[in-house]
């Protein structure tokens, strides 16, 4: 199956290192470039755009140079060594390049190329032999049929379709998935303001799988939090004990799509992998740590909230509201997401009675005494739930329009707030914009804001889920 | 407890004309003058915003005049008859200005104060005394402790709060909530672009109650879907009578809060009443031919796909994605939600296939093309799958920012589309304001976009089951 020539280049050495996936010195472009809105020219603004200042060389036979870039017609031409080569040439052409790659010292590849084991027999087998280079060699190979990776701390994005916006915003979330709408292509991540590290579509994960990439997160300084949309696990066993292991540094949060038997089936078609048994994952999720989420949209909304608020001591949820109707509704979400109401103490209810008999009690609702004063004693009830011994974490319910952004973000910087009592917060009023807005802007601020009453409550869930993981090795 | 004199005027005529509450030809305004942002003075403008063109009247001892309106001390100095009487007082006055409006002939009274059940025993008092004089006379009373009612047939609101903006999209759904969340002054109605009819907030339903307003809506010829939330059920057993009948002519959508033994107690001080057990209401729902939802987003956004989409003669549903992995994701929630995956017949993969055989199958995912061709083929794998016998419903993710709202709007316009077929959108993309704007534009034209991949596909779910219950009296 392998070449001679690559037989020779094979090693035994430490096959683990993937920074080059995501802090390459040097990037290199194999493939069309014939569009701007797709391919090596569209990827080529994107790496300029998001401030990527490595070296980057573009492979063609057919250019002699693209946007003032000098064109080489084969990775071999190029002179200076390379870390990370990204391949979005036709499947049939995929081989030869990687061969080349291997040749040339690579140190990794991504190939963004689709039409492998997902197509057919005839992708699978071309598949089946980049993955036997990738097992006899030193080279590492992120795809194929994936949007590859980005690195927010070093600019770094490997998607071949104009993304549209220039930045995303630096934090500790890191998205791992196996789909190209992980990718900032496909998500506005810049709008989300949720603060990323990294990001990786995994595609058909011919070499680097999911243990590979959770291991490296889970040592990765820059990641507080990883969360995983996983339709296959390559190796089960390898996985869950990378995971047990990973969890009990930082939290890892995982979708895992397939449920039936006919999306299972569909999976074999998307990236050409086996979705496994749910009930078994289920079971060993849990047992290892990992919190399973129910959907994509949680996957993307939930971490936000254990990369800027601290981890809860307990599951009891004071609830602030506006309305008495959004904290009965929190109250059934919260004991779904297995968290109880909180008893206020009478120190903490005297002080509610002293601005306003109606504010006494958990739920605390904040409306009535507003549209009997005009006044909002956000900060004096958020202040006094945080300083209750019998309240864990918070669910505050803020009104778009009524206060500014700036008003809110001013009032609640000025709250002393204790390491271990997260707070989370539903945003609605009758104006999107204002809505929106309030959300961008208390996000930006490291206040985890939500659109939803639901997700707003289950993030409070997950992480006192995963303080419980947390306090495992305690008690082991 | 009943004065005499409102004894003399009791009557045992008929009591279920809700209209009054809706298309009243005449308004008063009793209570506070004294801010523009909250009370009788936002609300006078409101229903100016709103385009309310019957007569409005202010009452309040202590102006004379208020916005060039004159204002009467009572309720027996307006020289006309009044049909509408929206009480915003403190509650201890609220019951002689009922017992006013009952003399002055007044059909129906909302009374928008809070502080009666909800809140102590004297409240409680108070509003058994309000509910013995709706019982023994023919005025009818929606609260005390709610928003009231919006119609955008006429323009009328009660909101007290100034509503920021001035109209709703017309259109066929009703929303009733126990809670003043659902009122304009809280959701941007207006941004959504759902098509509503009415909004009922039914507060403390002293008088009026859920089974009284279903039975109301049920015979309302605009509103063509109704979307309750429903924190008690004053009486059960009458309740589901109505909705049994109800259903048969229109969809009944119900969110039930309420589930834990907190959250049960908590509705105690909200709207003071009891929740009832869960139970027993999620199997008399079904019974009875009621969808329950989920969350109060499921309440919000369903109800648009069937206002403005078919049924479905079954529940198999064709999925047409951009990308395989919200295809797979789908999948899931469709199985969740009582939908299978349609096998497409060999006529449509042939049809598939002549446009590019990576479309063949089942999702049909358009994104490999696109990467291939920079073609979107959305109208012609839409028209494949609409005229599949085998397909009962479809699925379809859109990009924001791809095509314009423009473009998708005229392509969906173009296609023939079967009278049974509904389809609902997933619109995804790199920048929430284009995304924003497609569902905007695409909702304002009929088409019930979403902006996660689970209500999307959960409104399929609820059409087929709407479906099912329709084909009882069938089969009766």
């Amino acid at each position: 199956m392998i070449d001679q020539e690559i037989k020779k280049l094979k090693t035994h050495g430490r096959k683990d290192n993937l920074s080059p996936f995501f802090e390459p010195k040097s990037v290199a472009i194999v493939g069309s470039l014939s569009q701007t809105w797709f391919g090596g020219q569209a990827l080529l603004k994107n790496l300029h755009n998001f401030g990527y200042s490595g070296g980057i060389y573009l492979v063609n036979p057919s250019y002699e140079e693209v946007q003032d870039v000098k064109v080489y017609p084969s990775i071999k031409d190029i002179p200076e060594s390379i870390d990370l080569v990204i391949i979005i040439t036709p499947a049939r052409t995929v081989l030869s390049i990687v061969k080349d790659c291997v040749k040339k010292g690579v140190k990794c590849v991504i190939i963004g190329a689709d039409g492998f084991t997902e197509r057919d027999e005839e992708g699978k087998r071309l598949q089946n032999e980049i993955t036997e280079i990738a097992r006899h060699t030193r080279i590492r190979i992120i795809g194929p049929n994936t949007v590859g990776t980005v690195n927010t701390a070093t600019g770094l994005v490997t998607a071949i379709y104009l993304i549209g916006y220039d930045k995303i915003k630096k934090g500790g979330i890191a998205f791992v998935a196996q789909t190209g709408i992980i990718g900032p292509q496909a998500m506005p991540y810049d709008d989300w303001r949720y603060g990323i590290s990294k990001i990786c579509d995994l595609g058909n994960k011919c070499d680097v799988d999911e243990s590979d990439l959770l291991e490296y997160l889970a040592d990765d300084p820059e990641t507080k939090v990883i969360a995983m949309h996983l339709e296959c696990i390559k190796s089960g066993h390898r996985f869950l004990d990378v995971a047990k292991r990973a969890a009990q540094k930082k939290p890892i949060l995982i979708l895992k799509p397939g449920k039936t038997k006919e999306s299972a089936k569909a999976l074999m078609s998307h990236t050409g992998s086996l979705a496994g048994d749910q009930k078994i994952y289920e079971s060993a999720f849990k047992q290892v740590g990992v919190i399973q989420v129910n959907s994509f949209k949680e996957l993307l909304e939930i971490p936000t909230a254990f990369l800027c608020q601290p981890l809860p001591r307990g599951n009891r949820l004071g609830i602030i509201t506006f309305t008495g109707g959004a904290g009965i509704m929190a109250m059934d979400i919260a004991a779904e997401s297995g968290l109880t109401l909180a008893k206020l103490s009478t120190e903490t209810n005297e002080k509610l009675s002293n601005i306003h008999p109606t504010l006494v009690g958990n739920p605390s609702d904040l409306g009535p005494l507003y549209a009997i004063s005009g006044e909002s004693p956000y900060k004096t009830v958020i202040e006094a739930m945080l300083n209750d011994e019998n309240v864990d974490c918070i669910f505050c319910v803020i009104v778009g329009g009524f206060l500014s952004a700036n008003l809110y973000i001013q009032t609640l910087n000025d709250i002393e707030k204790p390491k271990d009592k997260p707070m989370t917060f539903w945003v609605y009023g009758p104006s999107s914009e204002s809505n929106d807005q309030v959300c961008f802007e208390l996000r930006n601020n490291g206040y985890p804001v939500y659109l939803d009453i639901e997700t707003a409550v289950k993030a409070l869930g997950a992480m006192y889920r995963y303080k419980t993981i947390k306090n495992w090795r305690r008690t082991i």
